[in-house]
């Protein structure tokens, strides 16, 4: 029982798959992973705070290849994908992303993925932490609908932070310009089958690159680091800090078949006039008509600089009484303050309302606060 | 790039739950978790040849409280497991367990769970790692079918070895020794709710202790370590090297959803006669027709002791050309030989083919073996 104190490593194995970045990010000195989507993703490189700093200022290369996707495709492909979400999607035109969320039958998240349209009749869901495979393959079947659906050998890299838009130009053409927010091309980089999508996940500037193809793995992230020299291009995670600044949900922390999208406040993705029966319709009409009687705010935790961030949700009370949940929290050293989701009783999550968060250090005052904490760049 | 030789930690994070035995897990020594069903999961205590001859002489306690389940009831419950799953289930009765595989439209494996019926009209699912919930949602969606599916708050505690047998008599009483293979009761222990199965995932025997509220896992642990003194009891992991020895297949590594039933060799666990149009029957029909292409063999791979296992499947070659891959292997201490798992083209999958192995460390001769490995106690 000794070796409470020492932090346990990740165990690798078969089970679990390697990215086509994961020797590059060994070779650049990662520390910690997790898993997502059953594959090995970065989670430190040392310091979170100097990762956060290098997003701020330069350029940070990002292995997100956990981001698996999805692709549908076939004649009923476009109708299948307005059933799988609440959004509406009539105007998406091929070459446009879209942030979804996808609803099950009690209107409870199944993933929040970036939709991406190939072509009229294609599709790729680029997923958070869940298999959207099966749940789209179970939509599917018995729906009578000619769809092909399957993972295609396909891994993002990304590259985020102010210099990323002339790192971009210098990779790309200046064309890169040109990309608008959550609109993506293919291209071919030095041979490299590729799909870049001006997408991120932060306030920063950022593109993601699609690599068709693993084997070109080490190849892209060298090509990468080579061109991001002059900008003073590093490795990093996707930076948690960065993320909640710019109130981004991660599935699973802050949402999860559990909640449903008004109580996280993302009514716009939510469409219940359209005429597509997507799954979760009529609860989610339900919840509308009825109101929801939780709700997700933005906190500011008073104090000095948290100690530690939570491994787990975090209690909230007010007065004494339990009425909600920290999801995630973190310091911001830009903003010098402590930050925070609280997913909380719906009356109390008007701006100003003074909670006590339940701390694994301790009791600590919280306040209400609007989100998100900082505005994109 | 300095520290590409010192062994990455495992990230933390609110976005991976952590089992009602977690907190028993650290205080107990785990030095290495992974993440399984969006849970962390212990995979080691130090040397897994401790932890497997404690298996093998003694009795090992193991959080497994990631197998999660998905619990189907209501009136069309059965309808919809036999749906899922291409085992006939027709004699299958209250109290019972059955070993089945899930497979999608393809014949591919969704996931190979352990069946549960607790009530005619109420199974539990307790699964390997894939989002099941997500897919029986998915297939009962639009099916019209009457079924609730969740997933309830249910935490596995195994205990395994020789000496379980003992351990749980002193726990649950006489009765114990009745309990069949693959059956399971409904009891109490100290005021604890559990369901107490006769599985396990070695060829030992072992019991899994279903827990059926995660406030009591400290509490349940404690017990059992408590009961567990005379028979020598400690922590240990799941067993790599006795579930090999064993023959059971690791979903993930072993079989996905590229792998169909018959390439596994686990044609026992598919009736194509049955009356039930359960997913996957054409595919599955077309495959017993035609015939396999791959099949899984065992393999006993030559030489010393293995330097390393593998972290991805690790090519075979039969005089230079291509054939298939080693999805796990592990040197067995008891057997004192290095065994593994070898997806094969079917007719090099014969009894005594030899083959060379293309491992991370060089090439190895290794030849087509019977499995299992070991025949259960």
């Amino acid at each position: 029982m000794s070796q409470e104190n020492s932090p346990p490593v990740i165990g690798f194995s078969p089970r679990v798959r390697k990215s086509p970045f994961f020797d590059a990010t060994r070779r650049y000195g990662c520390t910690a992973y997790t898993v997502y989507n059953h594959m090995f993703m970065p989670t430190a490189y040392g310091d979170p705070v100097d990762d956060y700093w290098r997003l701020a200022n330069d350029v940070a290369i990002c292995d997100v290849a956990v981001e698996r996707q999805v692709e549908i495709a076939g004649p009923d492909a476009f109708d299948l994908v307005r059933m799988l979400t609440p959004r509406n999607l009539e105007t998406m035109k091929v070459g446009q992303c879209k942030y979804v969320l996808l609803t099950d039958e009690n209107g409870g998240i199944v993933n929040d993925p970036v939709l991406l349209r190939l072509a009229d009749d294609r599709f790729w869901l680029s997923l958070a932490d869940s298999d959207v495979l099966l749940w789209a393959k179970g939509v599917a079947h018995g729906s009578g609908m000619d769809v092909e659906i399957a993972e295609p050998d396909v891994s993002p890299l990304m590259i985020q932070g102010p210099k990323a838009a002339g790192l971009a130009r210098d990779l790309f053409g200046d064309w890169v310009d040109e990309l608008k927010y959550f609109w993506f091309r293919e291209v071919e980089l030095d041979g490299m089958p590729l799909l870049v999508a001006r997408t991120g996940y932060s306030s920063e500037r950022a593109y993601e690159l699609y690599l068709r193809d693993g084997r070109f793995g080490d190849c892209l992230w060298e090509r990468v680091v080579e061109a991001g020299r002059p900008y003073n291009i590093g490795p990093a995670t996707p930076s948690q800090i960065s993320r909640i600044e710019a109130g981004l949900l991660s599935y699973g922390a802050d949402m999860t078949l559990n909640e449903n999208p008004f109580e996280l406040g993302l009514d716009r993705l939510v469409d219940l006039e359209q005429d597509v029966d997507f799954v979760g319709k009529a609860a989610l009409r339900r919840i509308a008509a009825d109101g929801v009687r939780r709700r997700m705010a933005g906190v500011e935790i008073h104090g000095p600089e948290l100690p530690e961030v939570n491994e787990e949700p975090w209690p909230v009370e007010k007065d004494g009484r339990p009425v909600g949940k920290v999801t995630s929290c973190v310091h911001s050293p830009r903003l010098e303050k402590n930050i925070g989701f609280a997913l909380l009783e719906a009356p109390l999550a008007e701006l100003g309302t003074e909670l006590t968060l339940k701390a694994s250090f301790g009791d600590v005052a919280m306040t209400v606060v609007p989100m998100p904490f900082l505005k994109s760049a």
